[in-house]
């Protein structure tokens, strides 16, 4: 349980060469209000289930809570989810601070769009923007992966 | 993970001297849509998520998922909760055939309303129905604990 500081960006180069890890994630929300988001997500082998509160108003920090569930629970949960089940490629990529991007390469209905995330600690906390970072989308509804599940890239 | 087979009933009788056990509960909901209804409860000092589907035609059976979690969890997860925080105090009651009737007294915005459930190992099982249980009203979705966080018992 923890508030999340997170700023977001679109991708205008390449980045898969600087990734040090990376794994496939399918995820879908069994909830998608924007007050209290329940999304069920299976990580490779790992399933998990995580509860996100509200952002402030400019969308950088959000209440979440998260817990560790069986792949087996995570793939019947996914059974019951709403709407679209949102598939990506997530790559960790290493910046500045000891911070990491976490970009997402989506899949499916939402091909074609990749998106950077960073957490920091605080949220004064500086970075150095790379050159494939494109521009920031942070707070921007229509890129929260509720949203996507429910109105995909590929639509918009 | 199971399916959760359940028939419920109107209380009309005295019971408490029958039961063996009984522990407070508060519940709310971060969604009460039917087909994916998430409650977190806090029972005693034992917090809980649970993820119920939609219920078969008779509203006997239902899909159902259990996790438990820290009570300090289950307290932020309800601040987050929409409506209505049920509280009751449940009883429980030793049926026939090795089973037990679950036997919620409502309290707050509910207070007035008791409801005896009895969990069956499957559709057929029988069991004797005791002289304080009243009418049956399985599959009636305003006796749903998820309907009672949204109209509430006083404002039938």
């Amino acid at each position: 349980m923890a508030v999340e500081i997170e700023r977001k960006f679109l991708v205008k180069g390449d980045f898969k060469n600087l990734a040090i890890k990376k794994y496939s994630i399918a995820q879908g929300f069994l909830s998608t209000v924007p007050e209290r988001t329940v999304r069920i997500r299976i990580r490779e082998n790992k399933g998990f289930i995580t509860v996100k509160g509200i952002s402030d108003n400019k969308g950088i920090s959000r209440f979440e809570w998260e817990k560790e569930i069986s792949k087996t629970d995570a793939e019947s949960l996914l059974a019951l989810c709403e709407n679209t089940i949102i598939e990506k490629v997530r790559y960790i990529i290493p910046a500045s601070n000891n911070l990491f991007f976490e970009v997402d390469e989506f899949l499916g209905e939402n091909k074609g769009l990749i998106v950077a995330e960073i957490e920091l600690p605080n949220v004064n906390t500086t970075f150095k923007k790379p050159d494939w970072l494109g521009d920031e989308v942070t707070g921007q509804v229509k890129y929260y992966n509720a949203m996507l599940a429910q109105k995909s890239f590929n639509k918009w």
